[in-house]
């Protein structure tokens, strides 16, 4: 029924996004959605969740809406999210500290298994979920041993090339890269970069236009 | 010459992307670059930077490429980024810390001149940046002290919304929101959640295509 590999990447993104409010609505067993609703919770437009949802297959119900549960199962499903996966950190600074603590990841599936830092005066420090920070050489063998599928950067800029090599070198394929470098990659992985300032232009923007048509100006 | 209001929200998202090789360009003292170069270091297709550019008028030069200082400028004055912007951030956990010591928000022009904590055993604790941790109920009082144009949320969820509202009340128009929750804003305000699990929905969704199209099975 999918045609997964021809979805755009704007698209993965979204369902992605749509995800949210669509778990909270099974939880509270809420069986329909509207593509309006689902739309307003999300911040994007109607015609825009309807296009994206319409690339894998019929779950609307014209007039009413979408059937919650096998709309999600759906989007787990092809965003591989209906499984567990299991990730590694570099970098346990007051970043990596916050996203292993973040109840968000594993809600969602993904279980930190390994925090690992550069600097030896880390090593050994016991972590609140219960990880001790190990030694960032050691992660081919860690990620053999323990089975980690996705590493994660959260290094200082300078460290993130030594880092991504260092999970390379483990066989890892996929990295989620939070630090300001642009890794090298192989051609065989793949590197998501997460800018936290990009969302921070994108409200700047929002921002300006909306003064530009109230005008009103910044304080 | 440009007609910002048509631009969509897409293409804002990835002009905060494109102008981050060109900052290093122009560091770098390269003059022109090609929108293949810009696409690969962006992770982008070349036929997307291009029509994305297009929205603003002709930059490019057709089989050259486009001047690096020229187009940044204009990418800077689309988004407002030509300008600084003062920052306010509730919730100094973790993630709160690594943001206010991020150089990366300096270096784009967002300076964060307050620190807030609804917590009271967090008020008055100084960091390394120099700010000291303000109780949030002052929020509204020193935003007309200090003025400060956004203000970031990275409270536990359940904390979001007074967060929100506190900031709210002290008249800012635009928050970007870090924690899980969704928070009810006002009509003249705008709110850009963050959630840093969807990135690695779009890592895992793409690592499965690649072990599709090699055959290959996760570790």
């Amino acid at each position: 029924m999918t045609k997964e590999s021809k979805i755009p990447r704007p698209t993965i993104e979204r369902l992605a996004l749509y995800s949210r409010p669509l778990e909270i609505f099974v939880k509270s067993n809420i069986p329909i959605i509207s593509s309006e609703k689902l739309a307003e919770l999300c911040g994007v437009n109607p015609a825009q969740v309807r296009k994206d949802l319409a690339y894998f297959g019929e779950f609307g119900v014209r007039g009413v809406g979408y059937e919650v549960r096998e709309l999600l199962r759906e989007i787990k499903r092809i965003l591989g999210t209906d499984r567990r996966w299991s990730l590694c950190i570099v970098g346990m600074g007051n970043l990596g500290m916050s996203l292993v603590e973040n109840d968000n990841f594993k809600q969602r599936g993904y279980d930190f298994v390994a925090a690992f830092d550069l600097d030896p005066k880390k090593v050994g420090i016991e972590l609140p979920c219960g990880l001790t920070i190990q030694p960032a050489h050691t992660i081919p063998e860690q990620v053999r041993a323990v089975g980690i599928d996705l590493g994660i950067i959260t290094t200082p800029s300078r460290e993130a090339q030594r880092a991504a090599e260092l999970l390379f070198r483990a066989n890892l394929k996929g990295i989620l890269n939070f630090s300001a470098a642009q890794v090298r990659t192989p051609e065989c992985c793949i590197v998501e970069n997460v800018d936290l300032s990009v969302k921070l232009e994108n409200l700047v923007y929002h921002l300006e236009m909306l003064y530009k048509e109230k005008n009103v100006t910044a304080q």
